[in-house]
């Protein structure tokens, strides 16, 4: 693997190899990965499949009604959205050329792919789609009004939280950002002269950040069409095949002292074992919580690898991933039950308030999610105040 | 048929039956109707066992975690969610009591329940839900705002354009409210002295629009709980149990001379035909364009039941239901899209701007979708202008 601005390695280790039952979960993992490259490579097929069957549609339209789309311009929307499509294949082209930063076994690869099992479904297609658009969340001049809106307020809770430190001391602290996504905020907390790990499970977050933290020359290097997946929610045909160019800013020029790395794996296997209790400062989840199953287990961990007198800042939505989900047990809190059990972990709410933010939006889209997150600061309690323990 | 207030009958009759393929449409049309009946009336055992399975995962969490639940009240969560499935199920109870609106076949209804093809799938549950939450959108004092935002411009719009007429002589205006849903917009249109015409598809909207039109004695007779059957996005849990009183009016006392019905059955099919062109004074569309395979043929229909010099006004998104279907034919436009063709129609476009607004939102929920629906007033040129045909 090839480091990170001459000096930061990223640490892609399998920590998931130490659990219980490491055989299994190292399969699972490598199916799970293969699944993802499948799913990248088959984008172009998938995607081009998809506008072919739109323009089947069009085509088995009534005369007088083809005609007023003619006029309206859609044939030509058609035929900029193939277009479209190639360039984000460009892209994604990128990601996967990348020599793999996850160790794998060329049999395994071999024989899941004899087997079938690299055909991708229209949930693995989402999440190629959805990745296409966290990008321009993450990593283009389209999402800073968002980032803006969810990160600032984290940073700023967390230069106020270590006021007391020189900007040239903060690289003492340590930050760990589960969920990390495409590494935006774990690098921005870097910048700002913070120590910090970013942790993420899915491998197309991965396989994408990768490249972006490690492989880009020049800012605006390469032009995506988020968008064009869904013709719904458009003011224009152009809004729907617009281009944005990723990303802003090429990573680099940390703080001197500054320790960041990127950490592949389950936040729980790895962060709740004895080996991470009391490692962390600081811990910061922005849309994170409501992925978990289990978010008692979730704030189980936060509070175990945080150091006495550590901190807790939360941002995010509570829609939680796994509702209706019927095998593994899932269980969905309310904000107020979500914050009375941080409470009975010991946390002390420091801040507490709403904020409006989207994630991953369509500034063009004629639709807008829009989340009322709770945002706050907690404090594990310090030593001394834990005579209990 | 009972009717309306004692003078307005509604029209239920089945225009489908007129159509080429008259009985397929029918038998299709009378398991739809048995499937929606099937739907309300496993409403009960269906989201019981959604709460017993919530149950199961509370009961399968490890000790100190359901320990820090049950000290938050999640228990209690659980049981008054209970309480609440249940007092919906009362209010759906009346709305499946009814005897039916719709001539049926007790021979096919047999052959069809003998068949098992009376069991619910999620998606018929789905529509139960959300056709609890829709009448909080059109009959409840807390879905006013949502209403004010969108049912109050357009009525605004209608006074404009038939300003030149004293109130008393409102009523021979022709008003068809297409995609009526739970009829709170054509009934506010007839209030308002117009003459008004609701038509709607789904049964689940035409069969509980029947009880809210027709059997309501009193204000606030029910109690429903329309947020109960998510846990995401709740602030507490008294937010995910909260009770809402409907209906906020009893429907009724409509001004002299106002014709009020609703039609059940397909747009185009009912008012597509030659009996219908030129019936039309005006016609509303809202939260409705969207619902099409094919907007050409709803704006063919809409112009061809138009007057000359009638009055097309339309608010809503372009949230495309069938968008990604397979089968039959779907195209979806830009609002530009949409605009060009109603031009090459020979709409004139009046007013346009867009508005914000929600759809069967719940006030109480820190997740919000917000549309900017594209409104607009198009009048169809009067005979005089129209030399070219």
């Amino acid at each position: 693997m090839s480091a990170f601005d001459g000096q930061h390695e990223h640490d892609w280790t399998d920590h998931d190899a130490h659990s219980h039952d490491a055989d299994a979960d190292q399969v699972e993992e490598q199916k799970a990965f293969f699944r993802c490259l499948a799913a990248f490579t088959h984008y172009k097929i998938h995607s081009l499949a998809t506008l072919a069957r739109r323009r089947r549609h069009y085509a088995a339209l009534p005369s007088p009604h083809k005609l007023l789309l003619r006029n309206a311009g859609f044939e030509q929307k058609l035929d900029h959205a193939e277009q479209a499509v190639l360039q984000n294949f460009e892209f994604i082209k990128y990601i996967v050329a990348e020599e793999s930063p996850f160790p794998y076994d060329e049999d395994a690869k071999k024989e899941l792919s004899d087997s079938g099992s690299q055909e991708s479904s229209e949930s693995d297609m989402d999440r190629v789609r959805s990745t296409i658009r966290q990008v321009v969340r993450d990593w283009s001049a389209e999402g800073r009004a968002e980032r803006d809106a969810t990160y600032t307020p984290i940073m700023e809770a967390l230069d106020r939280a270590y006021a007391y430190l020189p900007p040239s001391e903060r690289h003492t602290v340590r930050v760990l950002v589960p969920g990390a996504g495409l590494g935006r905020l774990c690098y921005e907390i870097a910048k700002r002269g913070y120590s910090s790990q970013g942790n993420e499970f899915s491998f197309y977050m991965l396989l994408t950040s990768n490249f972006l933290l490690n492989r880009i020359q020049r800012p605006r290097q390469h032009v995506i069409h988020p968008w064009v997946h869904s013709f719904s929610h458009a003011p224009t045909a152009a809004d729907t095949l617009a281009a944005v160019h990723v990303p802003d800013e090429v990573p680099g020029n940390l703080p001197a002292g500054v320790d960041f790395s990127m950490v592949a794996g389950d936040f729980i296997d790895i962060y709740g074992g004895v080996k991470e209790r009391g490692q962390w400062d600081c811990v910061v989840t922005c849309f994170f919580l409501d992925t978990a199953r289990n978010v008692c287990q979730y704030m189980d961990v936060i509070h175990s690898c945080l150091v006495p007198g550590g901190v807790w800042i939360n941002l995010g939505p509570l829609l939680y991933h796994f509702e209706g989900s019927e095998e593994e047990p899932t269980v969905e809190l309310s904000l107020e039950e979500v914050q009375s059990v941080a409470s009975q972990f010991g946390f002390v709410f420091e801040e507490s308030r709403m904020l409006d933010a989207t994630y991953a939006h369509n500034p063009r889209s004629i639709m807008a999610y829009v989340y009322r997150c709770g945002f706050w600061v907690a404090r594990k309690p310090g030593e001394e105040e834990n005579v209990a323990e």
